[in-house]
This record gives structure tokens, C-alpha cells and sequence, in this order.
């Protein structure tokens, strides 16, 4: 197996409009420093080397700017401009990418993925070509379709998380695409194109810091690590 | 609108495997006080009349009573021993009902049912015989078919939370078909007999803790009820 170069896209990009909160919710302070801050050291203390760019929205860089002199962040890292959905922020963020290598696409907001999550995502996308990480459906499921809604066997689901992992060259053909309301992740946006998505073992703890009462959750499990 | 006598049949059965503790998971205390009493609480709370009946391990009744001791619990509950898997459990629990009425059959480990969705499923039995709290799925879902995987709508789809809602003497006949293993709530025991099964809104915090860092995030929400 070959090492090729890493690159972590990191997409922090929302406003958190459900998140009843003025400061956007990747800013918020969580055991000790923005949550995004948190994100950012997953993949720096991974793999010091790996090469960082963060999608912001753009009236909020001046702001970042000002977060990381106050808390000294240390880690360097672009910063780029988002668009006004999540796709066009990742192809933003992906036009900074001027090498071929692997790229880690990641919401700013799940600070809790862990190396061994990064790993699997990694060494799967040199073996096949992508990988995202995924977790088994806890609860029961159940569909609506045709205004009935039936039990399904949530054994055959999967939870999506992030890093969803490509390489950059065939990633940044697939976001050539025209935009469509069916792209809801990345791995969605490459499989249009006619790939094959290989999926790895998230970690449960990587979740996705939503609503406010995920502050806490992410504070008592932030605060261990 | 006529009035129905309520009954909560709270299923402990669980040893908390998943746990890595040695009491089993509903009698681990949180926020001052072993999560099923929480959970108790909640129907109480909502209307003092309900009768409850809590369905536990046959050896841990004893513990049980203990704890009831200990924390001064002055809520009038059944106890009643569970069977080898949920649905032989949630079985002998409904033999202890003795009325009709509507029964809230709700899983021991979920503390923070809202009033607003108990009465939810309490007005949906009443009108149209049954109700199930669901919430969204807010995380990209993929499904696993024949080998392969792919992105689904997941606005089609909906994670199902206790109390599921029923009739007792609907409920009770659903119970006495033979056990099979696509029963993996009590919605697909009532819908095996031919009932369209009706979807009312939970609330996310009513969540079923199942890991060890569940704990906090239940621990930081109990603690501002």
C-alpha cells in the first residue's frame, strides 16, 4: 500500500439557526475552546502533515480570525469562503486543493471523531478509492411511503458520518457535477457519477452537534479526551 | 373526546451489556436517583391516576425493592417479572392488566418523555386506536441490499421512541400470536395483525440510553428537569 498525502476539507459552513444561539454554533466554546477548534486538532493530532481547510461562510472570517488569536491556535490552516449550500461549499473548498492525494470532507461540528475512525476512512480510500464511516441504526425505523407508514429491518440501514473520504483528483470531478437537491453528502454527489461507496466503522461518540442540548453531551465527552 | 383509564407498562428488562457496568443499566443512578425512577416519574407526573406496572428481571426485583427503599420512592407501582426476550416481557406485563383502557408500553431506560408527548400519544389512541412518537432522522441513512449500499431519502424515514400506545384488549390479542423475530417493537406485533399503526411527534431528548456515555448526556438533561 502506498501513503499518499492527506488533506482534511472541513466544512463549517451553517449558521445553527437550530441552534437559538447568536454566535454561529462551530464558534461556541466547549470545554475550553470553539468547537471547531476541537475539530480541527482530530485531524492535526492524526497526522500533523495532513493539510487543513476550513469553509466558513464568508461574514464569519473575520471573526475565526479573531478566535484564533485569542485562544493562540497554533495550527495552520486556509480558510476559504463557503457558498450558499453545502455543495458549493465543498467545491469551493476544493479548488484550494491544487495536489492529488486523499481528502477528508468533515463537518465542523463533529468534534469527537476519533483516529482509528480516520484510519479505517484512510487506509479504505487507498484500497478502493472513498470511504465514509457509518454507524448501525439504534432505534426501530419505520418508512412513509404513499401515506403509509411500515416497520423496516433497521439492520439493512446504516447512519452516515463524516469523514467521508475521496481522492481529490476523482472527488473534484464528481463536484463538476450540475447541483442537485438529491446530492445530501458527498458520497452521494461521487456515487452519481457511477462509483461504488465503501463504507468503514464510525465511532459512535462522532456525532453531529445540532441542537442545543448537544452542547453538554459534546462538553462531558469533550472533556475527557 | 370520551376519557380512557391509562396504564404505563414500563419494560426494565434489560442486563445492560452494552453497559460495561455491573448493575444493570435502569437502576444506575443519575441525577440523583436510579434512572426508572425518572422514567416512573414521567407518568406520574403527567397524571398521578395512571397505574403502573414496571416489568424487571425476576432476580432483580429484590434489588428493586431496595432501591425503593432507599430513595424513599412513594409512587404505588406493580412489579412484575420479564420473560427471556422484550416480547415475552411486555406479555406478562399486559396480564397484570386487568381493565381497559390505554397502555403506554415504554422502554425503562428512556427518562425524558415530555408530558407534551405523552398526551401526543394518548390523544392519537383515543381517536384512532394507536400512536407511535417518531422523530426525524437527522443524519444522511444509507441501506445495505444484495451486497450493495446507497443513499436513501431519509425524510422517508422515522426513528421510532416509546411509549408506543395502545388498547389494552387490542394489544393484549396482538400478544397472543406466536413470537416471531420481525417483532422489534410493539407497533410490529399490532401490525402483523392487520392495524395501520398512527405516528405522533416525540421529543428528541427522549432518548433510550443504551452506552456509557449516554450517562452524561442523560445526567446534563435530567439535572435542569
Amino acid at each position: 500500500m502506498h501513503r499518499m498525502k492527506k488533506f482534511a476539507l472541513i466544512v463549517a459552513g451553517g449558521h445553527g439557526v437550530r441552534m437559538d444561539a447568536e454566535m454561529p454554533k462551530q464558534f461556541l466554546e466547549v470545554a475550553g475552546k470553539p468547537i471547531l477548534m476541537h475539530t480541527i486538532g482530530c485531524f492535526y493530532n492524526y497526522d500533523p502533515e495532513t493539510e487543513l481547510i476550513v469553509v466558513l461562510p464568508g461574514l464569519q472570517i473575520k471573526t475565526w480570525g479573531n478566535l484564533c488569536s485569542r485562544y493562540s491556535l497554533n495550527i495552520a490552516h486556509k480558510v476559504c469562503p463557503g457558498g450558499e449550500k453545502r455543495f458549493f461549499s465543498v467545491k469551493n473548498g476544493l479548488s484550494e486543493i491544487n495536489d492529488d492525494g486523499i481528502v477528508f470532507i468533515h463537518d465542523g461540528v463533529r468534534p469527537l471523531v476519533s483516529a482509528e475512525t480516520l484510519d479505517r476512512c484512510y487506509n479504505t480510500t487507498i484500497q478502493k478509492g472513498n470511504a465514509i464511516p457509518v454507524v448501525p441504526v439504534t432505534e426501530s425505523l419505520r418508512k412513509m411511503e404513499a401515506g403509509k407508514n411500515y416497520a423496516v429491518d433497521r439492520s439493512h440501514y446504516f447512519l452516515v458520518q463524516t469523514p467521508q473520504t475521496f481522492i481529490v483528483n476523482e472527488i473534484k470531478k464528481a463536484y463538476g457535477q450540475e447541483y442537485s437537491p438529491y446530492f445530501t453528502d458527498d458520497a452521494s454527489v461521487l456515487e452519481a457519477t457511477g462509483a461504488t461507496i465503501n463504507i468503514v466503522d464510525g465511532n459512535r461518540e462522532n456525532f453531529k452537534i445540532t441542537y442545543p442540548h448537544d452542547l453538554n453531551f459534546a462538553a462531558s465527552l469533550l472533556g475527557k479526551v
